[in-house]
């Protein structure tokens, strides 16, 4: 089944707010079985509206999801446009008025007199409650065409489908339609080449999607046809993709990493430069993380990582501060400070100063020491200041991944 | 002048990705007088991107974005899309094909077989050169409109837009539509109260926005009648906005806190608890940051504020890790450590676990020690995980900034 969405919003086209509505309707809608085939924004102008939904609604969408324009702040122009699209009624729904203010009354505010509008109903539309705010939605099923008007905030919006459309209107048993596969320490497109096979192969019953992101790359699995074995195809993907491929759907480094700690009953401890407390910070997202994770020492200058880690003076002035010898010595010297099992450091050049002669800006080394063996990794990542350190953050992770799957 | 945006990708109507080139453009366009009209997002399907292109090629838009669709794993279907609908024809380009195996050899990888479609361009298209991916850019000027193909990487995207569209083909000198003002301390209904006397003065020829974040609320002036005064009026509510407005557009509280300390020359160091590294995250995240930042402690675990930070064990058993007590002694203690003039301390429970019968979720202290004052605050965030570390870090920057305009 395949389906259109409309959102409506001056504020979205001149980009003052993302629309993370069509997105979310994407996903949420795909294991019911329901494809969205286009997405379209206008703004807050009625004559937009009906122009672009009298074009909807006879192009044969099953579905055709309308979010914005409802609120008394946009003159309530959505409900307007579809009452000339469809030649209705605007009548005023008493009951719902009675209802409205007595909900401002339970907070202890009077009713605002722009809010009395949002009484004013569709006559032929079927009424869709709003649990969280006063905007009703509203149902027609129009030339074959189930049309959905909602409002655009998003929380009211998800209420809705979730409680109100999917069960009165929607009603099939949604199935998992796709399955994410995560990976660390390849970059897209020697993953590609690496599956290039596998997607040939079940290239006529799925279709797959590569997602880059700072934290790797993710790889997606859409089964375009009934009854294949997902699960299966998986498995196949997963395997080819080793050592990269990691977990599942919204799995993370930092999940993984902890988990795999706490199977081998192993505790960490970090002594970061140029990431500055942004590994910390990733690890510590994972709530229970307390039981691997110590925590750590921010050497963001050379005068703390003598005094705190006991950085020899020498090695630094010999190597300076980004250099294989001095990642080891940070690596051991958190490792020794706190009694960790895995002293883990990061020291680089995030830019866009600091650059030397020999040092470029991009340039990082990760230490790690584990009770059996130090290993120091050098990497260049020079993509700008911000995309450098997570970048550094998620080669560290990976590497923690990596030794502790050996 | 008015333009149509047109995203591409299965990602984006499948959910997997939002959609924030559309947005990025919105904003980015309206100072040189570019409005949006309409924004649509199609999936990976050449048919699809021809006949929307078709219609908006044939509607006297003055200018035509097109994201997405062109990387080597999207089977490069928005090249193909355009040499149909523009009767054009795809040519390879040695030139840039060597350049492109250089780029990759200078990274050390061996250029992956399916890039090499990247050197295969439109005959008759202005090239637009991409600086931070391997997908060119293409521009058409066909029957009185601008046609830009992008890539749909947000950052090679904006390049794009800043370093090499902007300057040619747009021109135009940028005027200031909007004035964004970012408050921290206060929430938005309490900030609407403040301003709403000078909102309703000022509501025929401006609209406002709120726009709130865990980072602070901003606030937005539009300007919606030519020859206003923008400055005067944003001064009007920056002063109404005291103490909790702290800048313009993108400033950070992060980055004023920087500029602050080094016109008052003096250094930072922080003890994290609870926030495990993200107050140091936050802010290293700005350049130059090494000049007052020293480091920090990220004492996660009672062992190490008692090894690593002189936490007497006494106080911690008195009063628990989470408490006024261990948030002044950790701050103190950093501040000892470090030599920094300022120390900052955070602790608290983010939950999900972790409340005992008398300190519940969300509970947090913050500390700050400077040569003349110790000051520590309590607060409370029960918005999960995620936000109660966000808001920690917000607060305790918020602190040292009122500590600093003093």
């Amino acid at each position: 089944m395949n389906a259109c969405v409309l959102t409506i919003g001056d504020e979205l086209l001149q980009g003052f707010t993302v629309d993370t509505n069509s997105a979310w309707l994407g996903t949420t809608l795909l294991p019911y079985g329901i494809v969205i085939q286009k997405q379209i924004t206008v703004g807050d102008d009625i004559q937009s509206i009906i122009n672009e939904s009298h074009k909807i609604i006879n192009h044969e969408y099953n579905y055709f999801f309308i979010t914005g324009g409802l609120g008394p702040t946009h003159d309530d122009i959505t409900k307007e446009a579809f009452r000339q699209l469809l030649d209705d009624e605007l009548v005023f729904n008493k009951q719902y008025y009675v209802h409205l203010k007595e909900r401002f009354e339970k907070i202890s505010i009077k009713m605002p007199k722009i809010n009395e509008s949002q009484a004013m109903v569709l006559k032929n539309a079927n009424i869709i409650p709003n649990d969280i705010g006063s905007a009703l939605g509203m149902h027609y099923f129009y030339n074959g065409t189930h049309i959905f008007i909602m409002p655009g905030v998003p929380s009211e919006m998800k209420k809705m489908i979730k409680k109100h459309i999917i069960p009165t209107y929607i009603k099939t048993v949604p199935e998992e339609h796709f399955i994410t596969i995560k990976t660390a320490g390849i970059m897209e497109s020697k993953l590609a080449e690496k599956v290039s096979g596998l997607m040939d192969k079940y290239s006529k019953s799925f279709r797959f999607a590569f997602l880059p992101h700072f934290s790797g790359v993710s790889f997606r699995i859409i089964k375009m046809v009934e009854g294949n074995e997902l699960q299966i195809v998986k498995d196949e993907f997963y395997q080819k993709m080793q050592p990269y491929s990691y977990g599942f759907h919204n799995d993370t480094l930092e999940g993984i990493v902890g988990q795999k700690l706490i199977e081998k009953e192993l505790s960490i401890a970090v002594a970061e430069s140029c990431t500055g407390g942004l590994i910390g910070k990733r690890i510590t997202d994972t709530a229970g993380s307390s039981e691997y994770f110590l925590g750590g020492i921010i050497a963001y200058s050379n005068l703390l990582k003598i005094s705190l880690l006991d950085i020899s003076k020498q090695t630094l002035k010999e190597n300076g501060a980004v250099s294989e010898e001095i990642a080891l010595e940070l690596a051991n010297g958190i490792r020794n400070k706190t009694n960790a099992d895995i002293g883990l450091s990061t020291t680089g050049i995030s830019g866009p100063v600091g650059a030397t002669e020999t040092k470029p800006v991009g340039l990082a080394y990760i230490g790690l020491v584990t009770p059996n063996k130090s290993i120091v990794k050098k990497y260049n990542f020079d993509f700008g200041r911000h995309l450098h350190r997570e970048m550094v953050v998620t080669s560290s992770l990976n590497l923690i991944r990596l030794y502790l799957e050996k």
